[in-house]
């Protein structure tokens, strides 16, 4: 798509100025009695094919969409990996642009979290104690937080009297993530539906992660069992053979620049382990393959539904 | 005021009923072009005058005005403290219809918490440790799941793409709770305005509280010495005398009937002890004196602004 042809993006960098901002071009959408619906895309940057999905989901069900770009130190237990998570906002805003996103909001840290950390915060509870959140401690009570302050800052007013519909997008690659925050919409009854999206890969079946750029050529070829071994738990589930997930874990152990971390076959919800779907017993219903393993310098995730024909 | 003279008041029992009807009340109260605005007052019930000034606040700066009834098993530490909390709903509505409220929302415990106590919770950090937090471990973190549960019940939609004005109205008696849900809505960004609404106190200065139902008469006579407590710093700060707080304990420590828990000059918003403000220098500023004490079967608290004049 040539330059001249990606329509203009709003960048807005206050949270004073976010919601006047909204407010603008909700109005400037409507059309007849209806309201027009508002959808936000909250990311971290360094966006990629997958973002790019969410936010063309968000596009094709709302009338205005917000993403926002903001690095949320609360969720990162590591310094390092904060300071080297990749900052790209110029290409990002034209990657959001080009999918159709009408704002983008873009705040500092110091705009996010005037005079430092907040005392008050979003506690993940249960759900957040195991798979991802045991190898990081906090992890899901900072991305609570922050979702909490950013689903407020756009949260739209309405028309005659009513509320807009509000969605929120997450990518389900991030499957703990995106039941950790379904669970608090609920909890907390915030006035929002969260919308998963799929999983984007790419050709060779590797789940899109910002931080696959930190991979050599070599990582990133033994990085593939990941998904393998989830797509031999997913053929098994869908020809209702047993999953027998110890040969999905043998495959990664196979590899030796693959440090397993953990594999598993979860309720989708409460991501408790589903014993049954795990042995000898023919694969019926539904549910959640997970697993986490280092590869070189970083930590990746994947999943995959798995589904009986 | 003869019965048939209060005004009707609409009585919503579940969350799914309470957002349509809001935005009724909103689009009827819409007097040209400004959007109407929102305020809340959430209550436990058992509402006495005190209440009463929290209502009609609300309604002097607001179109439309919902009050919420619950009693939050959340907030109690103590299983016998919460039964015997009074619940008089009849008498509550009531009440409110005579102040103007146009809107109750009364929900039962399964419809706030269906399935049972919720997983993800507001923590409401280290202004909830102390003073009543101390004495009532998990309190302030009930009552800020359950304050981010009604501020989002309860947000209003709006007009023209614009949000409502919304606002939501505390007694100033629960001072920490006030100092507590502040913090809370500026450090998770909730899209309302808190106004804290001065104490209402009976002619010889108790101040109201649903449980001064439970004293007896010899009781009640003796909790006057905590607001005559009070009174003595206020007269000092006043006349930029030095507070000297002992004497303000001496004088509760006199009553036998009166087991003091704590007694203390603090920041407003902070709840930081003032320790300046209480030793031989003359009184400058603001500052808020906090008190807490058990009288016969009950826990009583109070507190006064000091000012220098």
């Amino acid at each position: 798509m040539p330059a001249e042809s990606v329509p203009a993006i709003e960048i807005v960098r206050t949270r004073a100025e976010l919601q006047p901002a909204i407010a603008r071009h909700l109005a400037a959408k409507r059309r007849g009695p209806g309201a027009p619906a508002l959808g936000l895309v909250p990311t971290m940057g360094a966006l990629h094919a997958g973002h790019r999905a969410l936010a063309e989901a968000a596009v094709a069900q709302n009338d205005v969409v917000v993403a926002s770009v903001f690095v949320n130190p609360l969720q990162f237990g590591d310094a390092t990996d904060l300071e080297r998570y990749p900052r790209t906002l110029d290409a990002d805003a034209a990657l959001l642009a080009e999918a159709g996103v009408d704002l983008v909001f873009a705040p500092d840290v110091e705009e996010m979290y005037p005079g430092g950390e907040p005392e008050v915060r979003v506690a993940a509870g249960p759900l957040a104690q195991k798979w991802e959140g045991a190898s990081r401690p906090g992890h899901f009570d900072g991305v609570c937080t922050v979702v909490s302050k950013l689903l407020h800052l756009a949260m739209p007013g309405g028309f005659d009297g009513a509320r807009a519909a509000y969605r929120a997008y997450f990518g389900q690659k991030d499957a703990q993530q995106v039941a950790v925050v379904r669970r608090m919409v609920q909890d907390l009854d915030f006035p929002v539906e969260i919308v998963a999206v799929p999983i984007v890969r790419d050709p060779d079946g590797l789940a899109l992660s910002s931080r696959n750029r930190f991979l050599s050529g070599q990582e990133r070829d033994a990085a593939l069992v990941l998904s393998r071994a989830l797509g031999l738990l997913e053929d098994r589930a869908r020809a209702h053979e047993p999953l027998n997930p110890d040969d999905a874990e043998a495959l990664i152990r196979s590899q030796p620049l693959v440090e397993l971390d953990y594999l598993d076959v979860v309720d989708t919800d409460t991501l408790e382990p589903l014993a049954f779907a795990c042995r000898e017993t023919p694969f019926t219903g539904e549910a959640l393959a997970i697993v986490a393993a280092a590869v070189g310098p970083v930590r990746l995730i994947d999943n995959m539904p798995l589904r009986a024909r």
